[in-house]
C-alpha cells in the first residue's frame, strides 16, 4: 500500500485523492470530536465549511456544532470540545458541524473513494479500515490555517506504525514526510501528551481553559470505531469492517 | 532564540526572513557541495538560479558547476557531487554554481540579515554561528521541487539539537514543524545513513550511481566551517566566529 502523508490542507490537491482512501486528521479537535459524538450515539454528522451553510442545512431537531478561533459559534448548540458531545447531548441527533480546519479537510478530500475521520483516539482502527478498503491511502493532516500542526503529524505517524503492523514493513511505502512523521511518533510515543502540550495548539488550548480536551485527545487507540463519509454525512463504519468491538 | 523550520522553498515567504539569520539546507547535495568546495580552498561561490545567469557571471578562470535532474549541465566544469570539488579542482578558483533547489533557496532568502549554508556536515558549526550572529533564525529546508525532503528535515533537527546544547533548552523556541524534525532526528540519529538511503532522494541517488555521495553527505558534524553569503558570494565565515579549527 502506498501512503502519502500531507502536512496541511493548503498543500493538498484535490486530484491527488482520486481512487484513494483519505484519512482526515484534526486531533485538536474536529476529528476527535466527530469520533466521540458518533460513538456516543449521534445519528450522523454533516461537515460543512461555513456558518451560513450550517444554518442552511439545519432541520428541526438537529444540533448545530462548531467553532471559530477555538470558540463556540454564537447561536450554536455545541462548540468543538469532545467533552460536550456526551450521550445525553447527542444520542439520536443529527449534528451539523463546522470547524476551521477539520471540516475544511473533509470537503477538500471529496474526490476520494472513501473519506475517514482519524485521530489518535482511533488510529489503529483507521489503519485496519484503510487496509480493508483496499485503496492507496492519503493521510491528510488538517493543520491550522494551512500550517502544519504537530499533533496531526504524530497521529499520522501512529497510523503508519499501525499500517506497518497490519501489512508488514515491506508492504507499505510512504513519502518523505510520512517517514519523518513516523520517526517523530516513535520518538515521542511514551510522552504523547507532553509533546502535544508543547505544540502551538497545545499551548494555546491549555491557556484557553481546554486542558481536559488535551488529555482526552492525546489518548492513542482507545476507540475501535471509524467515522466514514456516506454521501454528505459522517457515520460509523460498520463494525464488521473495523473488526473489533468498542 | 526563536527558530522557524520551513519544510521546502515553496512554503517560504521572503518577508519572513527580514532581520533574521537563514540557514539554507540542501543536504543532497548543494549545501554539502558548497561546504566541501570552500573547505577545499575555492575563493568563493556565486549561487545563481539559472544556467543562463551562470554563463553571464562567468569570467576567465572561473569554474562552472551545477546540475539539473541530478546530472552535470552540458558544458559545465563540475556537477553537483561533493566528490568532484577536490582541492586539486577548486583551490584558488571562483565557482559559479546553479542547482535545482539549493541555490534557489539561497536566492529566496535574500532579504535575511545573514544567509548561511548548512548540511549535516557542519550542523554544529551552523548552530554556533547562528548563536554568534544574534538573530532569530530560520532553517530553510530546500526540499525537492517544493516537496519536503527527509534528509533536510533530519539536518534541521540536528541543528535544533545543537542550538539547544548551545543555548539551553529553555532558551530556544521552535514551530511545530521544528519540534517534529527534532523528534525525527533524535529517533534516527544512530542510523542517519540508513534513514537517508530510505528517503526519496536517497533511493534516486543510489540508483543513479551516487552512492558514495550519500555516505559523504550523511556524516554529521565533520566540518567546523560555515559558508556565509557576502554580497553575491558564499565564503567561509571567519574561524573566530565558528570557534573551532577544522
Amino acid at each position: 500500500m502506498h501512503i502519502e502523508v500531507v502536512a496541511n490542507i493548503g498543500e493538498a490537491r484535490s486530484d491527488d485523492f482520486l481512487h484513494k482512501t483519505v484519512i482526515v486528521v484534526d486531533v485538536l479537535r474536529a476529528t476527535s470530536t466527530i469520533i466521540t459524538a458518533l460513538i456516543n450515539g449521534c445519528k450522523g454528522i454533516i461537515p460543512v465549511e461555513t456558518v451560513l451553510k450550517a444554518k442552511e442545512q439545519y432541520q428541526e431537531g438537529d444540533l448545530l456544532g462548531g467553532e471559530r478561533f477555538c470558540k463556540k459559534i454564537p447561536g450554536f448548540d455545541l462548540g468543538n470540545s469532545p467533552a460536550e458531545y456526551t450521550w445525553e447531548s447527542v444520542h439520536g441527533k443529527r449534528i451539523i458541524l463546522t470547524t476551521t480546519n477539520g471540516t475544511r479537510g473533509i470537503q477538500k478530500a471529496m474526490k476520494a473513494d472513501h473519506i475517514l475521520a482519524g485521530a489518535l483516539l482511533n488510529s489503529r482502527a483507521c489503519a485496519q479500515a484503510a487496509v480493508d478498503l483496499k485503496r492507496d491511502t492519503v493521510i491528510l493532516c488538517a493543520g491550522t490555517q494551512d500550517v502544519f500542526s504537530l499533533e496531526d503529524g504524530l497521529c499520522a505517524g501512529l497510523i503508519l506504525e499501525e499500517l506497518a503492523n497490519e501489512l508488514g514493513e515491506r508492504n507499505i511505502l510512504t513519502n518523505d514526510f510520512g517517514l519523518a512523521m513516523r520517526g517523530c511518533y516513535l520518538q515521542t510515543k511514551d510522552t504523547l501528551y507532553e509533546a502535544i502540550l508543547a505544540s502551538a495548539n497545545g499551548k494555546k488550548m491549555s491557556k484557553s481553559g481546554f486542558h481536559d480536551d488535551l488529555i482526552q485527545c492525546s489518548r492513542p487507540n482507545v476507540a475501535n470505531r471509524v467515522p466514514i463519509l456516506e454521501r454528505d454525512q459522517l457515520v460509523l463504519l460498520p463494525q464488521s469492517l473495523t473488526r473489533s468491538a468498542f
